[in-house]
């Protein structure tokens, strides 16, 4: 028979019970606070239609596709490149079931076919709350709240939640003359000279401000170049002023008017950053948790509104943990209205490895064992030390019998794995009624009849 | 633009709030069972390499494949169609940093290509746990024994876990004459003889005695079928009498002897039985929750000794919930030399049908939500009305702010959701530091200085 390597695929991820644990610990954690803002679970399946996924914040993805071969063709299927654009689709499908406004959150794992690197995967969990069907701010202020708490419960480290509005740099855009589509050269699609521009602006953290300057002002590279901005140097004047409107942390929303007030969607968008800075301060979110940035614009196509990203202290280089926006488009591509959504995620296996770089995972035990009875391998006892171990997990205490093929490794195998009570069914000590109960942390060992055992380890473990 | 039905691809399930609830209920009590017989949490990817899923076990499954278009093929892709096969992988790959024995549980979905049908999914969840490395009999007891402690945490109906050797079938095809290897017709691969054999008799519960006896006896429908059995009436009276050895649900292991035993191989499989149901006494397992089943065989080509399956009374036609086997040799493939192992998988999705159908689901609330903060929009409170609904968070209470765009629809809709508690922020009661909180299950209604809130309505909740 040929030998098939064990070999899993890039981008993968294998969680070890190590991983499993620590993540189980994070995701009650942000459970317990998206619970406490009234959000209810939501699951959708990991494949859908790819016309069902591939709208316009589809176009700029690569997309695992999925078919059993030879089966017939109809309508192809993809894998989820997030939670997002389910959750439109299942808002669509059933929004006569729903009750409006509808707090729903997802945890599970979504799709990207990009090349993988260092923190970026093929399959990567992803856990969303999102609020449908409010279209005023203090929804957007909810979610930032909600962000703000839930970072509270992962990590000690100072973290920030920043947020902008889509609105201001529309109006920016206004300003300095970005309008109109082109078509992107490698997908034929019409895009939104806009979209090419947040993009650019989007990497200001990355490629700093020089680079960014550059990027807008780069000229085509070749006839087939549709995607340079060619600002002038006036006009990226004003994005600088624009940028330097923040300084210490604070945000001069006075100043900022006087850049873009004269663009009408950039007069509402700072009056909108204004409410929902008086709505957090009302809600109590401490004002060093939260900024917001001008800077941000979030890539995707889909967001119209206050948007927003999280960064702790200490893990800047692994960027935003959390991030989202207001969304009231997505469900009109499948329904011709339109319905208000604003949301955030968590890149759960970034934030996993953020915290591991801070040295911030819970501790976790190498198992969830508690006893382990010792196996001498007497045939003759076999019995009464099954009847052991089984009173044991009948009192709801994790227990393992010990190996009878490896009697010499179960004292090491109970030490390694950090199991804290062995008992000891020895052959004298069961004759006469009794079992010994050895405590591996304070090594008292102590003899006891069997019928006082359970009461005996569960007042040394502290078990009710 | 274009609309696209948002509609969810067949054989792919979305779980609504409700469901999620119940299925994490349901996951807990199982969990804690499988925690308390020292199993810990494992996860692998959705995908893997395809000649890593496709080995003898493979080869009748119809599997989904998945690739990003435009990326160069190296080593295909697929979708896992178990838990069993990637542990085999994890094992193989990580041997070295394994502490045998070893014991994980694993939960999450799997993907099969096959035709759908009611209570059959492409996509569906399985909950399994297995031992690694230890090969005698007291595994395969422990996980019958996990079975019956998970199944009563699951359902208060009557369940039995029924269970046989492969050896005894083994034995049984050896008496009868079964041995050899064809080649597949569709495959045009070399399929054990015994293999259609085992899955002929797994057929009993659906097609009755007479359906398998004609079955076995029925001689090639055309010359290209390799699959008929057409065996001798001689033999199958053997095997009718094989299947008549368990009455009034008691197995006799000595008659069972008298016509196998002449096969070594089903000698030793009639030992292992009597060792098995020994083990079962000395665990404490009811006898009425468990039984040897001489028509189990378990279709699929891995298992090797001891196999097991379950069935909830009330709902036989849904077929086993919870099933498994030992498959010494899974590892085989990747490493060249065995490893004993042994497990048990629920068919969560199926068991979820059941429970349904015998009306046993957990309850669950509508929503998460404790307290609704009616909102009446008045802008000159709303800084005093945000602050309540922090108070309310802040002190762990689920809460939710009413909708200032529909303020008639704040009652009806905390009455739908069965949220317990409304606080009414009248601005007459505010104007003077109070709030009114009314519980619309007593229908009591107190007004009180707004800093004796939290007290009062953590005490109509009893909470701590």
């Amino acid at each position: 028979m040929a030998i098939v390597k064990p070999e899993r695929p890039g981008g993968f991820n294998d969680y070890s019970p190590e991983e499993m644990q620590q993540r189980a610990v994070l995701f009650e954690r942000v459970r317990t606070v998206y619970e406490r803002f009234g959000f209810m679970p939501l699951e959708t399946p990991m494949l859908e239609f790819i016309d069902v996924l591939a709208g316009e914040e589809g176009s700029d993805m690569r997309i695992w596709q999925a078919r059993v071969p030879g089966e017939r063709e109809r309508r192809g299927l993809a894998m989820r490149f997030d939670h997002t654009v389910p959750l439109a689709r299942y808002v669509a499908a059933n929004i006569t079931d729903i009750l409006l406004p509808w707090r729903r959150y997802c945890f599970g794992p979504v799709f990207r076919g990009e090349t993988t690197g260092a923190g970026r995967y093929h399959q990567f969990y992803q856990f969303d709350a999102d609020i449908v069907g409010v279209g005023d701010l203090t929804a957007d202020a909810e979610i930032i709240w909600m962000m703000t708490a839930a970072m509270g419960q992962i990590t000690r480290r100072p973290f920030k939640v920043k947020w902008n509005s889509r609105k201001i740099i529309n109006g920016l855009a206004e300003v300095v003359g970005v309008s109109g589509e082109v078509i992107d050269g490698e997908t034929q699609k019409p895009v939104p000279r806009t979209t090419l521009f947040f993009r650019v602006l989007d990497k200001l953290d990355k490629i700093g401000w020089d680079g960014v300057r550059e990027e807008l002002m780069r000229p085509p590279s070749n006839s087939f170049d549709t995607t340079a901005l060619e600002l002038r140097e006036e006009h990226v004047g004003i994005i600088h002023r624009y940028l330097s409107v923040t300084s210490s942390g604070t945000t001069n929303l006075d100043e900022l008017e006087t850049i873009i007030g004269d663009s009408p969607i950039g007069l509402e968008g700072v009056q909108d950053l204004r409410r929902v800075a008086e709505m957090l301060d009302s809600m109590g979110v401490p004002q060093e948790r939260h900024a917001i940035d001008l800077s941000i614009a979030r890539g995707l196509g889909y967001y119209t509104g206050i948007v927003f990203e999280t960064i702790i202290e200490g893990a800047e280089s692994f960027g935003s943990v959390y991030s989202g926006g207001r969304y009231d488009n997505l469900v009109t591509r499948f329904t011709g209205s339109s319905q208000p959504a604003t949301g955030a995620s968590i890149g759960f296996d970034r934030l996993f490895a953020v915290l591991k770089h801070l040295d911030e995972l819970p501790a976790v035990s190498p198992s969830p064992v508690k006893v382990l009875v010792m196996n001498f391998g007497e045939p003759e006892y076999e019995s009464q030390v099954l009847g052991i171990l089984a009173s044991l997990r009948s009192a709801g205490i994790p227990s393992e019998l010990g190996s009878s093929t490896n009697i010499k490794g179960q004292l090491p195998r109970a030490l390694k794995l950090e199991i804290p009570l062995i008992v000891l069914p020895g052959s004298r000590e069961l004759s006469e009624g009794n079992v010994a109960v050895k405590n591996l942390g304070t090594r008292k060992q102590i003899t006891m009849p069997v019928d006082e055992m359970i009461g005996y380890i569960k007042r040394q473990l502290k078990l009710g």
